[in-house]
C-alpha cells in the first residue's frame, strides 16, 4: 500500500552527515549537511546525527515520521540492522544502528549500503528512472556501488549490494582499504585522488598550483586539471582512464540501461563524464556499449538521503499491508 | 505449466557442436559432440549441426521434440533470434538461426548467449540448484559468463547475459578479440593459454616437456604443470592469478552464493580450483567472500546442451500456459 506519511532519511558519510524528511514524492524537507566528525566515535557522532534528525523533522513542519531509512558505507548487514565495520568509519565495529534509531525516533528503521539506497534514490526519483538494469557508483571519501536488476533492488548474498570500488583497476597498485593493491577506489575517491596529488607535490619538484593550496582536497585537483595545470591534468587523466576502465568491465559485466555516477568528485561534471563515456563508448563490447548510458545522478547532494527515504518508504508500505 | 514433452538442446561451440535430446528432469539422451568445422562457414556447419540434432532424436527413441534450444557464443540477438557475430565464430554475420532451426525442425526454437544457457542449466540441474545468486564462468575457446540475480536468469539490456571475459586483468596487456588489451579471455581461455604457451617455446630457449607436443593445446598446460614443467607451472600460475583476480572483481561486484566454472579449461580440476578459492577467500570484501562458494560445473560437459534445453523447456512452458 503506497504510504502518504513522509519519512526522516539518515545518510552517514565519511565526511558530512545528511539529513531530510523525504515525502512520497521524492521531495526533501529540512535537509542538514554537517561535516562528520570523525575523531569523536560512533556514539556522539550518531548523538549528533539524531539531533540533526529531530531539528529535520522541526524543519520541515510535516509532523512525525512514519519509519527512518539509514544510508552508511559497507559493510553491514542488513537483515541485523548493524553496522558491521565500514571502511570509511575506522573503529566502528557492530553498531546496531537499527535499534538505536528505532528507540531515538519510536518508529520502524532500516539500514541499506549508501550505493545500495542511491541507486534506490535514482530508480525511484532520479537519473534512472525506467532503467530496468541501473548501476550506481558512488565517487565520494570512497567509492561505492549499488545496482537495479530488473527493476529489483540488488542486494546481494552478502546484503552489500555489490562493492564496485573493490574492481582491480591497477594490479599491484596502490593499498586498497580493503587490503588488496590496485581497486579502482585506490585511487578514484575523493581521498585518493587528493593523496595522489599529494604525494605528486611531496615527492617531486614539479611546479603547480597545487603548491599553493594548504590542504589539497580531490576538488582542488579537479579545479587544477580544468585550469590547465599540468601535474594535475595528468593525474586526473590517469584517474579517468582507471574509472573508464572500471566502469567499462562494469558495463560488460552488467550490460545495464544506464550507469548513474555520483558522489562529491561527480560534481567535476564533464571533465569526468565526457572521458568516461568516451572509453565505454570505443572500449565496451559493442552490443553492451549500444545499450549503457553514462550520466551523472539526479538527485545531486541528497541523493544518499532520498535513497534513505525510499528505503523508508518501502518499509512503511511493507509494514502497513 | 510444466511439460512432459522432451526438448532438443543444441551447442554451438567455436571447437565443438554438441546436441542431445533433453527430458524435463535435465538428462540428456542421445548426446553427441564433433568438432566444429569453422572453415566451411555457416551455412555448411548449421547443415551439420541439424544433422546432428536429427540423429540424436533418433538415437534418442523419445520422439519427436516439443521445442529446439540453442546456445552459442556473443553477440547475438536473443528477441530477434539472430547471431549478430559471435566473437568465436568469425564470419558468422547476422545468422537468424533460430528462424532456421524453426523451419528444420518444425517446432518453436529459442537462442540464448551459451555461457546463459550454461548458467541456466547449472541452476536448474547442476551445481547452482538453491542459489539465489549464481555466477558462472566458461573457460572454454574463449571466456563467456552467465548469471541468475535472485532467481532469475539475467539476460542484461543487450541480450548477451553479461560478459564475464571481458574484464580487464592486465591493463595494456594482449591484444583480446573484442578490441580491447588485456581481458580476462585473452588470458584464460584454452585458445589464450595455449598461445601463450608457443609463444614462450618460440620466443625463448627455455626447455619444456611442451616441446614434445605437436600441437600444444591448453588441456596439454595443465597437464606440463600438473607434472611440474617450469615453463609450464609458470604460464599455468600466471593464467590462474588472473583468473583468480577477475572472480573476486566479480564476487565484490555481484556478491553471489556460488561461482560456478565450466568449460574445457576446467578439466584441470583442482589445479585450476584450489589457488582460484584461495584468491576469493583472501582477496574479496571480507563480507562478499564469506558467502560465495567456489565450485566446478555439475553438468560438465553436456552443460551447454542441457543449458539450451533447459532454455527450450522454459520456452515450452510458456507457449503452452
Amino acid at each position: 500500500m503506497a504510504t502518504k506519511q513522509p519519512v526522516l532519511g539518515l545518510d552517514i558519510g565519511g565526511t558530512k552527515l545528511a539529513v531530510a524528511m523525504v515525502t512520497p514524492d521524492g521531495r526533501t524537507h529540512g535537509f542538514l549537511s554537517e561535516p562528520t566528525e570523525k575523531q569523536l566515535g560512533p556514539d556522539a557522532i550518531i548523538a549528533h546525527l539524531f539531533d540533526m534528525g529531530r531539528r529535520s523533522i522541526a524543519a520541515s513542519g510535516l509532523g512525525e515520521p512514519g519509519a527512518v531509512g539509514i544510508s552508511c558505507g559497507g559493510p553491514l548487514d542488513v537483515a541485523a540492522g548493524i553496522l558491521t565495520g565500514p571502511l570509511h568509519l575506522p573503529g566502528w565495529i557492530d553498531v546496531p544502528i537499527v535499534a538505536m534509531a528505532t528507540e531515538a525516533f519510536g518508529v520502524p528503521a532500516v539500514v541499506e549500503n549508501d550505493a545500495t539506497s542511491a541507486v534506490l534514490g535514482e530508480y525511484r526519483f532520479g537519473a534512472a528512472r525506467g532503467a530496468d538494469i541501473a548501476l550506481y557508483l558512488t565517487l565520494s571519501t570512497g567509492v561505492g556501488g549499488g545496482s537495479i536488476i530488473d527493476g529489483r533492488l540488488h542486494r546481494g548474498a552478502a546484503g552489500n549490494g555489490g562493492e564496485f570500488g573493490h574492481v582491480l583497476v591497477r594490479p599491484g597498485g596502490r593499498l586498497c582499504q580493503c587490503g588488496r593493491y590496485g581497486c579502482l577506489e585506490a585511487y578514484a575517491s575523493g581521498t585518493n585522488i587528493a593523496a595522489r596529488a599529494i604525494e605528486l607535490l611531496t615527492e617531486t619538484d614539479r611546479p603547480s598550483s597545487l603548491r599553493e593550496v594548504p590542504v589539497v582536497r580531490g576538488e582542488h585537483v579537479s579545479a587544477a586539471a580544468a585550469a590547465g595545470d599540468l601535474l594535475a591534468t595528468e593525474l586526473w587523466n590517469d584517474t579517468m582512464t582507471l574509472l573508464g576502465q572500471a566502469i567499462t568491465d562494469l558495463v560488460n559485466v552488467f550490460e545495464p540501461n544506464v550507469v548513474v555516477l555520483g558522489g562529491g568528485v561527480t560534481r567535476s561534471g564533464s571533465l569526468l563524464l565526457d572521458p568516461v563515456r568516451e572509453m565505454v563508448r570505443t572500449r565496451a563490447m559493442p552490443p553492451a556499449a549500444a545499450h549503457a548510458v553514462v550520466t551523472l545522478a539526479g538527485l545531486g547532494d541528497a541523493v544518499c538521503v532520498v535513497g534513505a527515504g525510499a528505503l523508508a518508504l518501502a518499509l512503511m508500505e511493507t509494514v502497513h499491508v
